[in-house]
Parts: structure tokens; sequence; C-alpha cells
């Protein structure tokens, strides 16, 4: 394609044609084969570098794909054929740390876990805390409004967002949000934004907002049941009972024997489920006591409460292990958090009408249940996966559910949007975005 | 208009054309006087009444106000001359208390502080307390991204809105959101209209998030500070302290002056300024002895501790007391916390150089303030006050702040709009209101 040069004529370096260095920007960590390989990466180094890069794909009409780590599981940062992929991993920069009003200002490609050690030397802490933090960008989580362990206490991660720097379809540089709590001024394009996936415009900087560290040690706890129903249950009763635990997770028998036997931490399988949270702050070790009692009293055989993380780092190990297994046919539904006993107890009946094995880990706290899906590897094998896993949502719906807790739709969700949204929110999804990218030349066909 | 007797034989009763009756729906509370009289009041009963009102202004591009109790401060629900005014003020259903997962769905005209009290009788409350909560309608809260004097602990209202159901332009019905806690599933339009004050669409229904009441007995604290500086320095130390407050407002001595002669509660007037606030939870008196100390380090000359909410309830007199008085220029800008020493003395600067005695009260936690200049009810007092609101509110950008932190656009502050966002930001508001509402009918020229 001749017109790259002009391309290439501004970027240098920063431009990577070689099929061999571009290949690792294809495609992201779900389970969607990327359509073709893209002509080339642009390794943007600044908002200006993006914003040139898409002026220019605009002008030509070429699909963009964008990525930061590629560790989403939605197919959102595939390449497309013949189209660019713009890369963030090198937009690393924290701009700014203000610890009075605590605030950072970030390149959209600083790793997650990397902004919260650097707040952490100053008391604070970035809320967002998806399993993949070590390697996953904010600029990736704000365009997947990602989850995590944290979130039932601390929300999403639009609830840690203040202001954006994006770079419109056509090359165009904006400005969204403020550094004040408080901003109504025109409409919200901050959350706009947020977890629009790449299909509205590139997200170069960030200005997030930070919490301080509680005081004291934080507790982890484990509860384990004989069924994954009385651990639901537990769930919804913890989550109204008077100590709010900071991380509160489930992971049933099938999850724990996979994580366990791709790296072992001593975790015994329990016989149907098993909690495992944390509690923070001065009263952290008596949240913890609360906890686990409401968990006896649900009918928990086996409590634990400590001060190491270990409960927590194999609950995080969950996707690799399942990976490692060659389990990935999965979902990342959403109920209200009482309805949890309910989506097991409909989980279990329809993995046994498929005649399959179900592996569901939750961050049960939320509501958000990733179900996957024991099946060959083979087309078969697949789409008997695919079957169970459209039946698992759409039950997960009729409770009043949602299709995506946290990872977004991407190309791989994109075909349960209709059984969510209605015609009207379909329709007003699709004017924004041809408002905002008329020539569809941003991650078309996906998200939306 | 021959035309309304098509709605008028659809609604009956319910649309309201005696002019005596329409006039009371002219306006709001803010100083912007109407335009005209509106040909017509819908008084909405349901979704479906308010989707015929809109399908008709549609077809006869008739520009419509919505309107929930008209507490609004920005001019955002005044009539449109030879408009139609969609009131939701008795469409008061709550449809739904939903204990277990902490939610309730209510119709939009709910007013704030009944839901507020029909969630307590359950243990629970609505996080949003307007001052005008006790009028002031749940869909209006939402329209305008309310704040209040709980923001501080407990955000925004966007922070506690989980789903809407919306009446777009031309009739359609759309539902957003969900009931889960996360969701990602394309745009955020919950988001999108939450501050969209009644630009986009009219708000019907809104599922709304509760939270559980804190136990023991909330204590009330006041703190008298000198000078307004070093109350604000105590307040951004209070924000980054070990206690976390669920009110912290500021009143200045002359708005202390002006509640006091409007309706006495015994407040001493400070030298410069005091602070009052509140504390929750069993540590609720730890915590205002631990916010009292950190006031008196600051320099507070005077500190109190108490179980009654008479000072919350003169600071809730603010804006009545002022309006008695004949003060209505005043602004809603926010500053980031940390920045509000620097924002009163550059108040104080500018009035001194316009001549003019101002009065600042502020949700002083959350950095909004509300800043109201004292000057002659005439056509040049108001143009003096409103030169002097201009040079205050360029302040507030100067430092990183905003033109507006709870009280949104409307007509009153649309001049400044460009002194806050650029360009592409603009463009985009405005391509958004053209796709929602191609032509334009629904509070034109308003809000963006
Ligand atoms: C082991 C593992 C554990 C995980 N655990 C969690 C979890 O607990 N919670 C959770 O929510 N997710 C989880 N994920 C999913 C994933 O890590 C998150 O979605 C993460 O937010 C993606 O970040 P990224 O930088 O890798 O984005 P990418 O994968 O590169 O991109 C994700 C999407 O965002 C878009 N995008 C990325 N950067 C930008 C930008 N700057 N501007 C505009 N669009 C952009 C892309 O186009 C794409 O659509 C996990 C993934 C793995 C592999
Ligand atoms: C004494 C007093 C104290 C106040 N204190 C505060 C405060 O502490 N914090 C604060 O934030 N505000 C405060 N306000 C301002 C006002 O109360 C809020 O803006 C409130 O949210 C408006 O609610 P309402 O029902 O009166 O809306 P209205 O005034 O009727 O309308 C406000 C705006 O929302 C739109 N709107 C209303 N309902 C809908 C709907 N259902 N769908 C779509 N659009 C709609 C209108 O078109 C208009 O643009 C105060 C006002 C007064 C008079």
């Amino acid at each position: 394609m001749v017109e790259l040069q002009d391309l290439e004529s501004r970027l240098g370096e920063r431009l990577i044609r070689d099929p061999e260095l571009v290949a690792p920007y294809a495609r992201d960590s779900s389970r969607a084969e990327p359509e073709g390989q893209p002509l080339a990466v642009v390794l943007a180094r600044d908002t200006e570098d993006v914003a040139a890069a898409l002026a220019w794909a605009t002008e030509h009409r070429v699909p963009v794909s964008v990525r930061g780590a590629g560790t989403g599981l939605a197919g959102g940062a595939n390449a497309y054929p013949d189209g660019v992929v713009i890369s963030l991993a090198n937009m690393t920069e924290v701009l700014q740390l203000d610890v009075a009003n605590r605030t950072a200002t970030v390149q959209a490609g600083v790793i997650t876990a990397e902004l919260d050690a650097l707040a952490r030397e100053s008391g604070l802490f970035f809320p967002p805390d998806p399993a993949s933090a070590r390697t996953c960008t904010v600029g990736g989580n704000i365009a997947t409004n990602a989850g995590g362990l944290r979130c039932v206490a601390h929300g999403v991660t639009n609830d840690s967002i203040a202001a954006l720097v994006v770079v419109l379809a056509d090359g165009r540089i904006m400005r969204t949000g403020a550094r004040t709590r408080k901003n109504v001024v025109g409409y919200d394009l901050t959350s706009l934004f947020v977890g629009s996936e790449g299909t509205l415009g590139v997200i170069t900087e960030a200005t997030v907002r930070l919490k301080p560290v509680p005081p004291g040690t934080p507790r982890t706890f484990r509860a384990s049941f004989t069924t994954l129903e009385e651990a639901g249950a537990a769930v919804t009763a913890i989550v109204n009972g008077p100590a709010q635990p900071e991380v509160l997770e489930l992971m049933d028998a099938f999850s724990v024997e996979i994580i366990e036997s791709f790296q072992p931490s001593g975790l015994t399988v329990p016989a149907g489920a098993m909690l495992v949270g944390q509690t923070v702050g001065l009263d952290a070790a008596a949240k913890a006591e609360t906890i686990t009692a409401i968990c006896r009293a649900e009918g928990a055989t086996d409590t634990e409460i400590s001060e190491s993380d270990s409960l927590l780092e194999a609950r995080r190990l969950s996707n690799p292990a399942l990976n490692a297994r060659g389990l990935k046919i999965s979902c990342d539904v959403g109920v209200p958090v009482a309805a949890l006993s309910e989506v097991f107890q409909g989980v279990a009946a329809l993995a046994a009408r498929h005649g399959k094995r179900v592996s569901t880990v939750a961050h049960a706290g939320d509501g958000n249940l990733h179900c996957t899906v024991e099946s060959p590897d083979s087309v078969a094998g697949i789409a008997e996966a695919d079957a169970l896993i459209d039946d698992i949502t759409k039950l997960a719906i009729s409770l009043g559910g949602t299709i995506s807790g946290e990872h977004g739709i991407g190309s791989v969700k994109r075909h349960e949007l209709p059984w969510q949204l209605d015609d009207a929110a379909l329709d007003v999804q699709r004017a924004i975005k041809a408002a905002l990218d008329p020539h569809g030349i941003l991650t078309p066909e996906r998200g939306i």
C-alpha cells in the first residue's frame, strides 16, 4: 500500500512493517482468531503520533485496531486484514501524581500494577485490579471498563476515571472530564469513552482517581461449601451484612482442581465451592471473623483466616490455568447479587442437559460469573460449548443480568447484543458510533 | 394551534391548556426569565404518555421542555414560547424496592426525600441529597447529575444510577443499563443521559442503587476560622486525613449572617468562615473528634460537636436565605479540593477589584463553590454581578476546575461552555445531540 509511506515518513521507526515484528500485534488473549495480518503497527510515543495515524487512516479509509497490552478477552484488539494497529504499549509515562488531590495523570500504556505500585509509595492506590494487572494497561482498562477483584468495594474502572485525552477517528484531539470530583458540563464524554472498546476514539492519556491505602494489615479468608448454591447464598448474606469485604471471590470445585493442578498452593478442593476474599482496615481481623461466621451460618464446612495473599493469588491464576488445560469457551455474565444461588442452580441444570462439565469462577460480590465449558477442541466440540454458553447467557439475562460484566463485547459477544439491548438502544449506539466515526475506520464491526 | 387537538384526544385531562394552570410550569428556580408562555403542559401519568407527547412534538416540530419539580438553578426546565412542557410531577410511583440487591425502581417524578424515607424503612438510604431534596424529583436529580451534601462520601447522582427508561425525541422507548453492579455492553447510555438536562430524551423510570444506613448515631461538627483560606486548608487536610466525613460544608461569614437573619438558629457569625459537617458509623464521635482536632491544628478558633442536625439545617437554608435577600447572581464552580485556599484568595481579590461583596457557601469536601454577588437589582447591577461571576468562573478553570459542579448548564451557563470545553469536545457534544434529536425539539439551545 503506497500511501503507507506518508505515515512512515511522519513516524519513522515508530511505524513497523516487518511482518515478523507485526505478527505479535495481530491478536488479543481471547479465543477470537484474527481475520488476517495488518499492514503495519504504529508504536505511538505520544498523542500527536496517534493523531497523525488516525488522520491518515481516515484519509485513506484504512481500518484501525487499537491495542494496549492485548490481554483483552473479547477479540476487541485483534488486527484487521490490511489494517493498521495503533499500539499504546510504549506510552508509559506517568505525567503527574497529585497526592493532595489524589489523582494521577498517565499515558494510556502505563501498566496497571505499575501505576498502583507508584501510588502506594505515597500511601494511595489505584482501585481497578483485574487479575491481569501485572500486564494490562490503564488505557485497556478504561477502554473495557475493566473490573477485577476489588470492585465489590471500589466499583469498576469508570468509578476511578476523572478525565481523558482522546484522539477522534479523524485525528482531532479532545479533552473530556475535569480534575474535580463533580462536573456537569455537557454530556459525560468521559463515561462514554470508558468501555467503548476502541470504537469511538483512542485514549492517549487519563487522569485517574486514587484512594488512600487503608491502615492495618489486610486479612484474607476462605470458606468451603458442600454446594455452589450455599456459597451463593452466603455471598448475598455477606454483602448485605455488617462487615464489608474488599474482595469476595468464588471458585467451584472443578476450578480449584484445575488451578491446583496448574500451580499447587495446597488448597483443598471443596465438595461444592469455595469463597475467598479479603478485608482491610484496622478492624480487618474482626471483619474477617464476622464474614466467616456468616459463612458457617450459611453452611460452610470449613473456614480459614490468614495474613497471606496466597488465597487470592490462586484465584488470579484461574484464567491461565484454564487456558493451560485448553478450556477457552467461557462467558462473563452478571446477575444481581441476590440471584447468585439461582444462577448457579440454573448453570448446573444446563450443564447436565448439555452433557458438559463447567468450571465457574466468580467475582461473587458483584454477581459477575465466568463459566468455562470443557469440550473437545474440534469444530463440533466448540459448537457444543458455544451452545451451552449461549444458554447460560440467556439464563443470566432472564434473571435481570448482563451478557458482560467486565470483558466487553469485542467480536466474541456481538451476536448476544440483541438479547440484552432493545432496538432503540441498539439504534442509539449505532447513531453515536456513526456521529463520531462516520467512515467506520475505528475498530469496525466490533463492540456495538 | 390546531394539531394540539390530536394530543388532547390522546391525553384528555392530562393535557392542560388553561393559561392560568399552565403558567406555574413556565419556569424553574433560576434567575433565567422564560422566553414566553407554553401552549400546553402534559401531566404525564406513565412512559406511554411521554412517548405520545414526544412523537407528537417531533411530528409537528414543537419545542419541548421537560420538568420535574422546577427546582433547577440553570434555566433548563423553562418553557418555550408556543412549546409544550412535559411534566413528570405526577409520575410518583415506586415500582420496586429490592432490599437484597439494594436497588429501587421508581418513576421519574418521585420526590428525592420520599424515596430516601422509604428506603430507610428497610435500613437503606438514597445517597443523592441536594439541599432541595424535600421538593426536587429523582428524575431531575438524574437529568442534572445533582450533587448535594453527601457527595464527599458517596459521589454524585450518577454513582447511584443503575438503569433508566428513557423516551427518545421521536417517542421511541429505550432501556439503558442493567440491575447488575457491572455491565460493559455497548456504550454507557445510562451515564450519557445522567446530566443531559432534558436535551437527549425524557427519563421516565430509574433503577437506583441504595446503600445501608450506617449504624450508630451521626455526629455533626462545626469549626470556625478567622479566614476563608484557613478553612480551605483545613478541608484539604480533612479529606486527606484518617477520618472521612459524610458531609463537609463551608459557609463564609457573610453567608452565615444572611442565613441567621433569614431564620435564626443561634449560629455565631465567624470572623472568616465556618465548616460544618457530619460523621457517621459506630465511630462517628471519634471521627468528629479527629476532624475538629485537624481544624484546630489548621487554625480554627472554636469547634463544636453535637448530635443535632441543626448545623446542617442552617446550611440547607442558604439558597432560600440568599433569595429572600434578593441575591441571585451566583456560580457553581468546582476546583480540585487542594486548590480551595487558592480559589478563596482569588475570589476575595476579584470581589475587591469589582467592588462587590460576595457570599460563598461550598460543598467544600468536593471543592464545589457557590459564590453569590451582592449587587443592585437593576440592569447595570446585574451586569456588574455577571461580570464578577464570569471572572470567578475563569479563575476556577485556571485552577483546573469546572464551570458547573452540580447545577448544570441550562441556559444560564451556556456562554461559559467554550471556556472549559475544547472545540472537539463541543463538536462531539453537538454531534451526539444531532444524532439523538435530529429535529432539535428537545430542550433546544440549552445544556450543550
Ligand atoms: C489472565 C487474565 C486475567 C484477566 N482478569 C481480568 C479481570 O479480573 N477483570 C477484567 O475486567 N478483565 C480481566 N482480563 C481481561 C483484560 O485484562 C482486560 O480487559 C484489560 O482491561 C485489557 O487491557 P489491555 O491493555 O490488555 O487491552 P487490550 O487487550 O489491548 O484491548 C482491549 C480493548 O480495549 C481497546 N483499547 C485498548 N487500549 C485502548 C486505548 N488506549 N484507547 C482506546 N481503546 C483501547 C482495544 O481496542 C480492545 O477493544 C483478564 C485477562 C487475562 C489474560
Ligand atoms: C433551595 C435549593 C437548593 C438546592 N440545592 C442543591 C444541591 O445541594 N445540589 C444540587 O445539585 N442542586 C441543588 N439545587 C438545584 C436543583 O434542586 C437540582 O438541580 C435538582 O436535581 C432539580 O430537580 P427538579 O426535579 O426540580 O428538576 P427541574 O428543575 O424540573 O429540571 C432540571 C433539569 O432537568 C431536566 N429534567 C427534569 N426532569 C427530567 C426528566 N425526567 N427527564 C429528562 N430531563 C429532566 C429539566 O429539563 C431541566 O433541564 C437546589 C435548588 C434549590 C431551589
